[in-house]
């Protein structure tokens, strides 16, 4: 699967992943108006909100982007229809050719960890029959349970041809409260590095492996070592643009074949009507605005590669 | 909530919970094949399936065991239709007095931790109205990504008297691959607990705190130690029977007041007719079969306090 994610990116020339992550606030009005005029202010009027926003966006951006990020948090707070306009999305943006990555951050053990990699990328048998239930390209996992955690998503991974991108460093202010703890002279982040390394070496596909990991845009400096620590590793970086990391900031995560990192951006893109930089748009072409943010993203990350 | 707990788990003379994750391979052939009867060999039929087999054991347990806790990944692989189950399965455990911990293990940061939480514990706002999406009592998360993941979590718990339980030590085999890790001394996971420590605090609901722990009973030494750092600390024991735990390794889990933590036993009790132990029962009478083997953990729980 990372093979294909590749061809994308490079075709589109574009190592970017848009980052569908709706929350109500970032919906216009008119498209928040007829759900709730249909639907009323419930869980299927947000939903309804929701999906018809992505679709917009989708629409907007699917030949010049290679990938989509759905949040999956975002869906699960709007409960069975939130969770059905998850699903409804990948399977929109499957249909418009897109990579899709859901960001799940799932992680527990065994049988458990093999349901949830059944769920995101496989197929779960009921009697005789095979279903793919969400039916994602890749998901993101959390190591903090170790190989047992993440072995039954490697074998999802082989069977199917998905991938995983595994949490590393996180973008996040306080990521260093646990992951930057040093032991025997290495971060924990690190150690977490070596065995994604590790884990990847068995799921080769092409040049890469179909297991990635996540480094935040806001770490250059540890996203330098890592990229060294994981040559064959996608890097997936999320925290470009709203949460501070620039487009100087991320030509360490790459490698010299200009490849190995995919950069995400969510609010940035699917709420760039709101900024001041794209408000000639107005909210009514917010998906017009979304569009011209991903050209300058990726105007951006390429001048550094 | 932790009140609540601890008031269910007092009446009940109980420390346990009955874990739902219910296997397809679980649930006794008559169930099986009037679901399928039904609704076909699809998602649909799986999902009838499990929440008519949950139903039976809830029937037989509610006056004895104070908490169920569903693993969501179990209802998350058979989709939509599988997440309608999980919703049902909560409400259901709800309307006959049970407290319900969501194995959720989530955890992101910000805003997406905050969507999580609202998901799981809280209300979610549409428009002018709020409504509560999967409606569990308690939640477990993981601390993976330090404490801007677990904050958003807090203030949903302080909102709503609402719960959470922490990873700190896994129950798994590999778990030491990362949370043993020792720096200055200390291992990963006892900087963790200093953490739920602190987080929790900020969070007392009575003696206890409404922000617990998880560390597995296969672990009691360690268990031993992070009782001692997290006085205050409600702890989820999972890893009891199946997974290897004995009752005499769980003292060391409670304290001098007999309360403190809280022991999961998962297969070991849904799919107990399938023991030789239990198999007078039959499969007909599987739900008989998991009272029995609540009744029987209760008595070897208590045993040792």
């Amino acid at each position: 699967m990372i093979e294909k994610l590749i061809q994308e990116i490079t075709k589109k020339n574009a190592p970017i992943v848009v980052g569908l992550d709706p929350m109500l606030g970032y919906v216009p009005e008119h498209i928040l108006k007829e759900a709730f005029d249909k639907h009323g202010e419930t869980l299927e009027g947000a939903a309804a909100a929701i999906l018809e926003f992505n679709k917009g966006i989708v629409d907007a951006i699917y030949d010049i982007a290679p990938a989509v990020k759905p949040q999956i948090a975002m869906y699960e707070q709007f409960g069975i229809p939130g969770m059905v306009a998850f699903k409804e999305t990948v399977d929109y943006c499957k249909e418009k050719g897109l990579i899709v990555i859901g960001d799940a951050k799932r992680g527990d053990i065994g049988s458990t960890s093999a349901a949830y990699a059944v769920a995101h990328l496989g197929k779960v048998q009921v009697g005789s029959k095979l279903y793919s239930a969400f039916g994602e390209d890749f998901v993101t996992v959390n190591p903090y349970l170790g190989s047992d955690g993440i072995s039954p998503f490697i074998d999802v991974c082989k069977e199917q041809d998905k991938g995983i991108f595994v949490l590393v460093k996180t973008s996040n202010p306080s990521s260093g409260e646990f992951q930057d703890k040093v032991f025997e002279g290495k971060p924990l982040y690190e150690l977490v590095a070596q065995k994604v390394a590790e884990w990847g070496s068995e799921c080769m596909d092409g040049t890469y492996s179909n297991i990635g990991c996540v480094i935040g845009a806001t770490y250059p400096e540890m996203g330098k070592v890592l990229r060294k620590i994981m040559p064959n590793t996608y890097i997936l970086v999320p925290g470009y643009g709203a949460q501070g990391g620039t487009a100087k900031d991320l030509a360490a995560y790459f490698n010299e074949d200009g490849l190995g990192a995919i950069v995400n951006s969510s609010r940035g893109i699917i709420a760039a009507y709101k900024q001041e930089k794209y408000s000639k748009y107005g909210s009514k072409n917010y998906a017009e605005a979304s569009r011209q943010a991903v050209l300058d993203m990726k105007e951006d990350i390429n001048s550094v590669l």
